[in-house]
Formats: C-alpha cells, structure tokens, sequence
C-alpha cells in the first residue's frame, strides 16, 4: 500500500529521478511568470495577498509562543509591519518532541509525499512569496519570481530526490539464508527500517531565504526529521509562508504541524546560537558568514552541520575571441542583484601585457575599459537598471562600497540609482577597482557587495595559480575562465578540481556564472572554506537518516 | 576504456552490488580455511609465513623512517620480536603529497580497481594474516582466520561497493540544454570529475585490527584518498601486512606506494592525537574507547570523523519456548573471545517473577541456573574452552573481572584455563553477576571482557525501558530479545529503532548476536553513542569524496 501524496507526486518523482541521474536540464516548476504558465490573475493575486500581510501579525499559531517579534524594512524603502510569534524554546521543543513520534514512524513515502506537496503548493503561491522576497532581499522582481520562486523549488525538489535516492536503495527487508555444508542452512528474515536523526534546524540567509533554506529543509524532512526553520530577522517572511504551508499541508496528512516551526527572531540576539547547542537538534544546514558558519563546525558538536560562508569568486582573462561578448557576460554577473550573489565574481584577473583576441592584441587598460563601457551600457537606462540591480541588502553593501574606492585606481564608480517605482530604495551599481596582482591582502577576501577588482597579473599562469590558492585558502563557490586556448582550459580545469571550485569556462551567451541550476549544476563543492557540502549529492542527504535492523529466525 | 584491474574484478563488483541492493546472503571471500578452498599446503605456508617474520624487522620500506619501534606480545603468552619503521610525520606527508597528485587524477575505476586487487592477495594470504591477528588479539586461530581474514575482506569489499555505487550514479558528463521560447537553447557541455577529501587516518583497534580496520581502509582508498594506518601499539602486524600488500599493488599499477603508508607507535604516546590534528588528514576511521573516539569528534575539526566507541549490550529475557535452546546460544555469546567482541552481551534482564517457557514457568534463579550451566558445559572442556575463548587482550581485563566479581552474588565465578598449547597464555571464562534494576550504577556502563550480569527486573516492560534507556545514553551495538509474544516483540522493535540499536529475536541456533554478517547486517547504526556511523551504509562513504564540476557551451 503506497502513501497518497507519494502516489500523487510519483510521476514527478521518477522525472526527477532521472534527472538526477543524467544531470542534463530539467526543471520541475516553471520559471515564466507569465499568466500562461501560473493563470490569469496569479500575478495580481499574489501581489494582493503580499499587500495583505503587510502592518499584522502573520497568521501562525505556533507552539510557546509568548507575545511577537518582526522588524523587517524592505531594501525599497519602507517597513514590511508584520510581526510573528515569538517562540520560548523549551516550550516549542516540547511540542516537537510530542509530534515526533508519529511522524518518525510514517516512513520514507510519507516523508516524501507530504515534501513533494509542501513544493507543489509553494509553488502555487510563487508570486507572493517573490514580493515577499523582493522586499526582504532587495532582489528585483523577475529575479525574486524565478531565483526564489521555481528555482529555489527546484533546488527543494532536488533535494527530496537526492533523499528518496538514498532511502529507497535501503531495502525494507531480506531474507539471508547461509549453507551449512551438509547441515541445514542458517536462515534469518531482516528488516531494515529508515530512522531520522532528530531536530534539524535550518538558517536562513538574508539574501536568499528560500533558494539557498529549501535544500536543507526538504533534504532533513524528507528523511523523518522534524525541522526548525530560523530565518534572518530581515527575511523572516518568504519562510514564514514556506513552513505556513508545511504546516497546512502536515494537517491535512493527519500530523502534528509542530514537525515544521518558525523560529523568529530579533537581530543580534543569540537564538542561533541557543538552538544550535540543543541537544534535540542533530542536523543544521546554515548559510551566511564565514565567522557564524565556523562558530557553529566548531561548537554544535552534536549535530552534522552544513555550511555555506563567504568565498572569493574569480574570473581569468586569458584571450578571447570577442572581448564584446566577454564584457558583456561579466558586466551582468557584476550587476545582476547588486554583486550580492554568493556565486557572484569579484576578482577579475588580466595580464598586464594585455590578452590576444580574434580582432587583435589588447592592452590590459582596453580589457578594463571594455568591461567598464559594458556595465555601464547596461546600466545606462535608470528603469532597466533597477530590474537587474535590484536594492542593496543592508546598510554594510553601502559602507563597503565606500571602503573599496580606496583601494585602488577606480575605474568605474558606483553611483546611486534612483528608482522609478520605490523613490527610497537604495540602488547601486558596481565599483570597479584596478588593483596589482601584489595587492593580494587587499582582493584575498570577499567585499560582499558589486565590487570588483581587474587585477594585473604577470601572466595568466599566475592569474590560475592565485585563484587556485584564493580558492583553497580563502573558498570560492565559482570560477571562471576566458580563452581561446586548449592547454590554458586545461590548466584552468585541473586548477579548479585542484582547489574544488566549479568552472565556466568561456561563457559569452546567456548563461551567467553567478547562475547555478538544480538538477545539473553542483552549488558548491564541500572542497573548499566557502561550503562543507554541496546542493545537492549523495553526502548532502545520506547522513540525514539512520538504518536500524532486526532480525530473527524463519 | 577501463582501468585493468578494474576490468579484472568487475564480475565480482557487479555480485557485490548486487549484494547490497538485496543484503541478503552473500560472501565474496570463503570462510572455510579447508584446503579444498585455500589450497593444500595453504594453512601450513601461512603458519611459516607468520613464524618467518617474528624476531626481526618487517620488511616494509617507508618515508621518513627514523629508527624502528614494536613491542608486541601474543596474549598466547610470548613477544612478537617485531619491529617496524618509526616514521617522521612531516617527512611522511611530504612524501604522500608527492604521491597524492597521480592518483587523485587516475579516477574512480583506477582507485576501486586497485582497491580490490590489494584485498584479493590480502585474501591469499588469510593464514598468515590469521596467525597475526591470532597473537596479537588473542582471537583463537579459527576465529581469527574467519572474522579477520575473510569476514574482514568481505567488509572491504563492502565498502568499497558502496563507495563504487555512489561514484557512479554521478554522470561523467551531460549535455544541458535549456529551452529559450522563439530563441536557439542554451546548450553546455558539463564535466564532473569525482575527487578525494585528502588524507585518510585509520586508526586500528587491539581486538579486531582488520574487521574495523578495512572498511576506513577501502572506503578512503576507492574514493581516491590516501590511507595512513594507524595501528594499536599491540596489534600491527595485521595491519603492516595488510599495508604490505596494498603497498605492492600500487606499485605494480604504477603508482606512488605512498598513498597508502603505516605509521607504527609506541603505547602511551601522542601519535594519534598529533596525526589526527594534520591538516591534511580529511577523513578519520576510529575504533577504540568512547573516550579516544570523544576526542577525536570534539578536537579534529578538519576531518570527517567515523568513529566507533563503547556501549552496553543487552539481551531481554520475556518467554522462550526451550529455555536449554536460548541458554546454550546466550552462553557461546558470552564465551566468544571471552566477551572481548564490541557486539558481545553483558547485561541479561529477567524478570523477578521468571518467565514462561514452553515446559512451564522458571523462576528468575532457575533462567540463571540454565545461563551458567550452559556456559560451564560449553566450556567443561579446556581444549574445546580455549578454541571458543582464545586469550584475554591485555592485562586491563583481567583486572576488570577482579573489581567485577564485588559489584554483587555471583552466579558463575570466572577461571583461569590452561592452555594446552600455550602455556602462558591468559585464558578466562566468563564471570556471571547477580544484580537487581536498582543497581543502574553498576551495570549501565561497559564492562569490557567476559563479565555479565543477570539483571532481575519487574518486569519485560521494566526491561525494555532499562535496555531502551540504555542504549540511548550509553551506546549499544546489539540488542537481543527472547519472547514467545508477537506484542513484547513489536514493543522491542519499537524501542530498538527508537534507540538505533540493532535487535536479534529469538536467536537460538547457529547465529549468534555478536556476529555481524557484511553486506546483510549492519554494524553499528550511527544513531546512538556506541558508533556515530554504520558498516556499510551510504552515508560511510558519500562524504569522502566531491564532485567538481566544470562546463562550456557547445
């Protein structure tokens, strides 16, 4: 007898079972927005019931509550109003505790289903969640839809498949019959039966709450764990829906809601660190700095812990056939959401003799121009540029932007963008500094941020050898790599596998380096400080659940 | 193309996977030392073998090796007169990131060829290896050649089936391509090279040196990693042959030995600690004290860590249908290795009030009475005793007998046996104890050794509860259950998965709960203090390798 929504999902599973196993493209949600794909009125509907959250408490009944916390201010310019319950932690671990049992007990195809329908009906509400996440983030709109929306659903799903890839590979019984020689075999029955870990708790990032807290929240629920959702006290919101609807959707399957809860807080607290050291929580799946991320591999000993923190994300010049296309490219991964992409490059290197292309040589001062001249070109229209931009996350972009200028020559300033729709909003566009390749303390850091440094390298063997070290000591979520020669890719791959950082190699169309797909590209590989794991393989969901055994005479 | 060694034991890969997708019966390496199997002459050589290596130094040619060191002494009651080289660690991981760069790049076809090549001759040289285990461990010889010699292998092999299973589910490559509306797709060629942690610390144990030791072992080495061997300062022969051979292999494929290497120490120094703490060691194997194992999870951040520690196993008494049948199978439990396995027995909860059997009701003293007077007729016969008990380990056992005997009545004082071969060596039988639930203190932590207790209860459910408690705080391997009562047998099942441990029911023939079988039973569940990993799931492996990913478009 199969589980309902396991049933009702399968279909879909199996696509996505497949496509794990290929890692071709495929996506399960749509990223159009358009009333074609999501019905007429979606956009509008969502739109309204984002309005309607705004200025009351959001509606959860959570367990523990006492009394309400939210403060969150969109990037454009104005508080959102909404408060959510506040939550004592003996009292809302208790309530898990109680609603545990059941659920540990339902299994694989429950854990599965009840997950795949929490996506199917996130997705459905994909309009509010992207201004939920807009305002909280400062993503542009089309940016928030798809990157938080079906992406990020995508990424969920991903994880859910990952995870039944896994348990399903476990047997659910076996019969072991072992000869005696003459004697009569040794015959057992076993039964091999999937256990979750315990509380899994997942922290959210300001950036991006939903694309970057799916995988942990469905890769921990889909193996039987009950999960604690801590979102960034600036984007509690998009979670907020997020577990609302596991909640809904835990109801309707005949269990306790309190499997998925809310835990909100106020910024620069310590209810991160609180949850991270209770005993009842064995899984953490955490992004955001380096400084927190280590703070909790070092001292949430009881739990497996996965980390995502700060890297320095870098690109080799090394010749090209159109340096157009390349300025182009790297242009939008500069401005696409302010440089605040955790792929997003920021090292640019470039020999200081310049690079060959197919028009001719060009010094190293053409390649920074042509790059200049390209963010500029496409930023030049104020009502385009907002919807790449998008708004700047916090107060720090702004203050880093300005630290950065005195680092170097600038060759392009950031400049403030007005925007034509929200007259507060803080929009930037990129800095970009020329720096030497010596100046190493100044670029071997992540300046989180639309920053970026052209550096002059000797050549592009030291341009690969400083981002194979930057990657290894400093981390690095991507690499990317323009040449025209057979032998430099080369060396650029075995570098990359070197330092474990993903490569492009040569991308001058439309697929970007800050962008990572669900179901073929691997976000982060665990091979070096910016992650301890990767969205998504085999190693992110199989210490998520335990096999236990028994086994008797038949 | 495929790597040779790869093609040469592919055949028997593909059984093997086959094994762990159905985990029922199944064994690679045969575990009778007949001569029809291992050949006539093959256990008289292996014997010759062993003797041929004692009283010099064991050829095994290292980096950085400074001097020699190795004191062991067979627990049959003579020293080994073994030494091995003593090896500089910096000189040693110099010498291992020469060799780490060939063999990363060789992939995953090279690294499990190898990897099986190494445990086939290992298998040729089961005799040899069975003596060294037998005077080092104090296994008695038929033990020794079947738990170490094949049993092991088959663990090896294990692993590295299931490091196979997950390597290949990720897709050398894939073409992506991704639909634009009315414009040409975007369409990438993507790359994705498997590539180890680092380097791999295995640190053996005294009891079961390749058992434990092999499954780190081959883990690490088919996922690409180098292997440093630790061995128990008493224990190294196994494991230096064992390194020998895997040494050679390598060397015949063309590869630096150094990727795997044994660093042999001194008791009661800091060898482990400072190795553990390398940098470069990424994946750590233990099996030892919960003490050592505790260590080593809180202080060697660097690494994954898979350790495997002390617990408390418990067997429930509720009903039986021949009480002779469970005595007589409970009391070769306890006698095996004289207690000295990790999944051996010690606490026996009965109910005050006895039991129910098929011949009637037996009070608690009369299911003791059948306890020892089981273990007395199974071991009345010294020549039969001391091939079911072998020796005892170190000194540290008998003198826990000794503080054991005070801890309450005894019901079956434990003796000395004299060995009819080896006259010094330390033979004891089991010592049995009367104790009441109340005395938790005493019997709710490891009595390592032939020390068990007949625990008086109020009842089944007291006992499962104390078991269940048990397990959960303390740590347990095994979990065993008599009852006649399908509703105890669910209540046990529950509370066995509910403190991850694994349970045998109702064993009263040719299976024993201390026994493990590769590639059907798990060992360990990873779910409860005793072991925070299992022998062989997929989460023992998915961790020691990543994925790295690169791509262009086409």
């Amino acid at each position: 007898m199969s589980y309902p929504l396991f049933e009702r999902h399968q279909a879909l599973l199996d696509q996505a079972l497949r496509a794990i196993a290929e890692r071709g493209y495929w996506s399960a949600f749509p990223e159009s927005p358009s009333p074609k794909v999501y019905g007429e009125g979606a956009a509008e509907a969502g739109k309204a019931a984002f309005e309607g959250l705004q200025n009351k408490p959001f509606p959860l009944t959570l367990p523990g509550a006492e009394g309400s916390i939210g403060a969150e201010r969109s990037p454009y310019g104005f508080p959102l109003g909404i408060t959510y319950p506040k939550v004592g932690l003996d009292a809302l671990f208790a309530a898990i505790a109680k609603a545990e049992p059941a659920w540990r007990k339902a299994g694989p195809e429950a854990w599965v289903g009840v997950s795949l329908e929490i996506l199917a009906r996130i997705n459905k509400r994909s309009f509010e969640i992207a201004h939920a996440v807009m305002h909280t983030t400062g993503q542009a709109f089309v940016m928030a839809f798809q990157a938080a929306g079906p992406h990020a659903q995508d990424r969920g799903l991903e994880a859910v498949t990952y995870a039944w890839e896994e348990m399903r590979r476990v047997p659910a019984k076996a019969y072991w019959e072992k000869p005696q020689g003459k004697n009569e075999p040794l015959k057992m029955e076993k039964h091999y039966r999937i256990v979750p870990r315990g509380v899994a708790l997942v922290i959210g990032c300001n950036t991006f709450p939903t694309w970057n807290g799916y995988p942990g929240m469905f890769a921990s629920l889909a193996t039987g764990n009950a999960v604690v959702v801590k979102p960034h006290p600036n984007a509690i919101l998009p979670l907020a829906i997020s577990v609302q609807i596991a909640r809904e959707v835990l109801a309707e399957a005949g269990f306790d809601p309190n499997i998925v809860t809310l835990v909100a807080h106020a910024a620069g607290d310590d209810t991160a660190q609180k949850l991270a050291l209770r005993p009842e929580v064995r899984l953490i799946d955490f992004t955001g700095s380096s400084a927190n991320g280590e703070w909790l591999e070092q001292n949430a000993r009881q739990a497996q812990v996965y980390t995502e923190k700060a890297g320095v994300n870098q690109i080799v010049v090394d010749s090209a056939d159109d340096i157009k296309s390349v300025a182009r490219n790297v242009a939008f991964s500069l401005a696409l959401y302010t440089g605040q992409m955790c792929t997003a490059p920021q090292n640019i290197y470039v020999p200081r003799g310049g690079i060959d292309t197919a028009a001719g040589h060009l010094s190293f001062d053409q390649v920074a121009q042509a790059l200049t001249e390209s963010v500029q070109k496409l930023l030049g229209d104020p009502a385009r540029a907002v919807e790449i931009l998008g708004a700047v996350v916090n107060d720090g972009v702004a203050q880093r932007i300005d630290a950065a200028r005195a680092l170097g020559p600038v060759l392009l300033d950031s400049q403030a963008v007005v925007h034509p729709q929200f007259k507060d909003a803080r929009v930037r566009t990129p800095l970009i500094v020329k720096l030497d390749a010596k100046d190493d303390a100044k670029y071997l850091k992540e300046w989180f941020g639309p920053i970026a440094f052209v550096i002059a390298t000797d050549g592009t063997g030291e341009s690969l050898e400083i981002a194979r070290r930057a990657a290894v000591e400093h981390g690095a979520l991507t690499l990317s790599l323009y040449s025209t020669s057979p032998a430099v890719i080369d060396e650029a791959v075995a570098a990359a596998e070197d330092a474990g950082v993903a490569l492009s190699i040569n991308l001058t169309g439309g697929v970007f380096v800050n962008q990572s797909a669900a179901f073929s590209d691997y976000h982060g590989t665990g091979a070096n400080p910016a992650a301890n794991a990767a969205l998504t393989d085999a190693a992110f969901v199989a210490s998520r659940f335990r096999v236990v055994q028994h086994r008797m005479h038949v």
